[in-house]
């Protein structure tokens, strides 16, 4: 099988590294261009990025001498995966959409346009059929797609089984996220080490508003939102990889914790469809009283799971768990590699 | 003044030490004996404490060369201050209340016992009656009053001026707890460093039950818990000193974000007592949109207050606020001195 | 082929889930026996760790249902590998070699005597011929081989290549110590988040005395030492895994930067050898003026390499340079197989 | 007694912000004007700094309401002390001396210039001498004098008594500095968490060269270096204050580890001159094994001191030990007070 070229935007950066590392070995697709915003075009990568990789293992072989481009269309591929910063998504994405390119994107720049899927492969894969609705209004032969803030993802993946068998109405979500999510430099050392930040810019509103999307309906052309409240408080800690997540819910049916772990453990919505990323278990139930821990598990799955444990009644609303994803892999650049394979298999990728 | 002569239990550990330190020049109290549960009976405090003293700037020059007793009746002094583990406290704080001491205790063996005030000077002065009640039941001459868990202790003063003003129905709280909270040697390093755990034994009860009697009434003989309800998640991550608590609240009676702050600012029912380690402010509010953070605001008021804020609405409850408290200072040790200190101001150390 | 069986002392603490881990899936050996000093025996391992297991990614499948036995002779195999305290190692690896098992110690208790095999197979292999001294010299059918200090391990991998290009005559180090290397729990996480602690028990004797057992000469039936001189001084700080040591080297023949890059990176004398857990580089030199460093390099050629870089030259020595090494791979659970797998070929497992 | 007015240029920034804390209440200086290379001239400093504040407390009352100025001359005041970026720093502070300011720095831009300063009163307080060398020959009516870099301060308040006593021959000196001598942001969060960097931009040379100016001689108009040779490895670990070194030394008398601990505790120069910033012991010998720490012992003597422990016996130099000392206190800003300090006493601020 000839491989599909791909082209990474922003691949100096810390999503971008992550695309990189991840797409070494891909069976379907090749990276054939990498693209940064900034003065390093012309230069080899592995060049570029000797004091920059933050990935342990160095950068990938395959890499090393791909010459950086500027993020402009002209980039030898077909799909560009997009690790690039809100500022500059905005209008790049779109130039390389007008230009005939797929674009399966990470920036939050086009997550809520009301033509672009916000995309989870396990919970909304008709959701694919905006890009028609989008080419025709905005004249495209190219399209966007978009992948969850890092958050929300894990989430999302959690509150889809529930909605499926209980219906969830309310969901009171406070997090603990990791320095990555930040991207880099991101938060200085000297205001993390042995402290918490009880704040992160705009990350409450994306975690409150973008699940609605992600679990709506395509309703001829446009999405239905879900009708739950979700209410947001988000926290930075000194925690390199993976975001803890202290969630409860408001469910509309009865049902007791062995009904939640059932309906976490039969969620594999994309068995049998042969993604390369996408993870055996979706959701990984842990039963041991103090798990799940960024240090031992969020690299469970590849890092393409959300990981729940201490599940348990909730006194307010009905249940609360903690869940644990990996914010740099099923968060981001996992991500957008899995709506890729998705855009192949739909045929969205054919030429 | 003569000073009144205090003893310390558990002088040792984590919350001994820092009863050793905020003792240090107290207008009223003096330090006349020092007691552990270890070996270490007959030696020299300083020297005991040599290669286990954790708090900056050493031990204080008054306690070096106070030679460490054993836990039982017999030490030079009225009341001691409790910091003992749990499973020692049961016992021994009661033979010295038998033995005529009072005994101001941070451990958790009592608190719940009905005849015992889970003091905190500035909600429930009135529970110290309890103590009459408690010697008349017990035969004791002395009495046992306790303070409560680390984490309790400063969402309850947050609650009282609310529940005061409008009436607090329903408490949702996740925390984000200091690794001193643990004891020594607590938590080990290889565990949390890059870490969070999401269990801490035991605490989600305490933080769920505690609050309950502390905004209780004593009618007649025994308290009436107060009716909200409180569901508690309790993480713990790699801060030293300061707990944070995410908030929301469920309000009997409508009001703004101005009406909160107003509120918490007007809380001040100490004012003109004269406790000495009773703060200006028992509740701070700040107005930065990224604080408060333990690095930085723990300290404020001396670590006696609860520091407040990012006060906002929350979609499923009313409101939502981040909370910060000194979990070594107002969450155990300072505690311990100020209700020692409303005993004092209400008669109970006169001889 | 069938695989030799190999039993694992210790098995529960901190070596030991390092050799339970790595053994996973190995070539030659099938670990039939779990062993542990404390008073699990009896229960299947899998339930044993449960709250213990600290590494990523939970008990490898094979370990799971074995069942934990004391740890003394009568285990079915033929060779242990001990991760054992010091305090218990002493006598319980003599019980086994005594026994007719051989052993492969991480521990110190034998280290230096003068008939054990301080062994590190890059090194000194012929070391290896002490076992007959040994067995003689006590009487057993089996033997015990040991393997070096977590420090010292990576260090002598540096030496040896300079030592025979150039004549090592002094050597300057300064450690700053993985909190792995503490066993477990180890260090409280009070005393070292946001802190250095300058001072490691027994640490810096260890490492100015065993390199020179090492890098010695097997001349009849002892041991003569390498005549260089080492003075140490080592730190802890908050890193989980991976030793960084800052080394000054003055050398018996001139030489240049180039020079020591070059005899580094010619070091390979295990090649061809076969030895499955052997480094194909045991030394790696980079480049880059800020490497290595724990996180991007410790586990390069899998955790069993001394990572080296900054080679530069030192004003009152000759030269220095940063190495770092895994201290829970090569500098100890990884050294242990390592060492058995000489043992095999050496024929000494040949039962 | 009036005070003498204070300007602060680079006030914004992390030694700037020590700076404004420090001076809080001086008995001699009164801060009249702040100034900062940004875009902030014009707004008060309390608004600017409020989501960049990183002191414990927040801004001091008095500098509030100050209103941020352009760094350039025209500032109420007859002295300037400098937390300004080194690229910055080099034009502007030549700007103030030259217009009639008195300039005492923390910069690098003028620590080597031959007739400038790099003052350390304990040390060198005869080097102020230079000042009139310096205008003459450049034609200023101000002045520059400068302090050492943060690592070197601490290490040249030992090496002092030492050279003095012994002769100091031979210096090898390994670091393990803290975040907040990076300035900020400093080091990203994600490249210190759970690592260490064992390189510092420019930092080794500084440390090999800047004491042999220090600990030189005026000899007529110009400084004559001292003699003694220094090797430097300097590495960045997750500290947020507190510069840790490990040190040995060769001398040219012989001594013993008695010998070394009297002349450091004998070491008070200052004892008399009344300077308001100068430490009691500006060397504190601690004896405990495990110290000094960082968190436990940066703080004694208000940060001023260099703090000494594990005095002991090197096998390659002659003595070793581990130093340690506050890099944003007696490394940057309480440094440059002191200076000012000394000028003061010595005249140089009369008018």
């Amino acid at each position: 099988m000839t491989k599909i070229k791909i082209g990474i935007l922003g691949a100096t950066g810390m999503v971008g590294q992550m695309l990189v590392s991840l797409l070494e070995g891909h069976p379907w697709f090749e990276v054939t261009s990498l693209a940064a915003s900034d003065k390093s075009a012309g230069r080899k990568y592995e060049e570029v990025m000797e004091n920059r990789w933050s990935l342990a293992g160095g950068v990938p072989e395959y890499a090393r001498d791909i010459k950086l481009e500027e993020c402009k269309p002209g980039l030898d591929c077909s799909l560009v995966l997009s690790g690039l910063d809100p500022s500059a998504a905005l209008k790049i994405e779109e130039d390389f959409a007008r230009a005939g390119y797929g674009v399966s994107s990470n920036a939050k720049s086009h997550r809520m346009d009301a033509d672009v899927p916000l995309l989870m492969p396990e919970i909304n894969p008709g959701h694919i059929g905006l890009i028609d609705i989008q080419r025709k209004k905005r004249g495209w032969k190219g399209f966007i797609v978009t992948d969850p803030n890092c958050t929300t993802m894990g989430m999302s993946l959690a509150l889809k089984p529930l909605d499926d068998s209980f219906g969830v109405e309310k969901v009171m979500v406070t997090t603990l996220q990791a320095l990555s999510g930040a991207g880099y430099p991101g938060v200085p050392s000297i205001d993390i080490v042995d402290n918490v930040i009880p704040y992160i810019n705009d990350e409450e509103d994306k975690v409150e508003e973008e699940p609605l999307k992600i679990l709506g309906e395509l309703k001829g052309s446009s999405i239905k939102k879900a009708k739950m409240v979700i209410s947001a408080s988000c926290n930075r800690v000194a925690v390199k990889y993976g975001h803890t997540e202290c969630i409860s819910v408001k469910l509309a049916k009865k049902t007791d914790v062995d009904g939640l772990v059932d309906a976490f453990e039969r969620f594999k919505p994309l068995k049998g469809l042969g993604l390369p990323s996408a993870p055996a278990r979706p959701i990984v139930v842990l039963r041991q009283e103090n798990r799940p821990q960024p240090k031992l598990d969020a690299n469970l799955e590849k890092g393409m799971a959300s990981i729940i444990g201490r599940i348990r009644r909730c006194s307010i609303l009905d249940y609360k768990f903690v869940l644990l994803s990996h914010n740099m892999v099923r968060g981001a650049a996992g991500a957008a590699i899995l709506n890729a394979e998705l855009l192949k298999v739909k045929g969205y990728l054919d030429g």
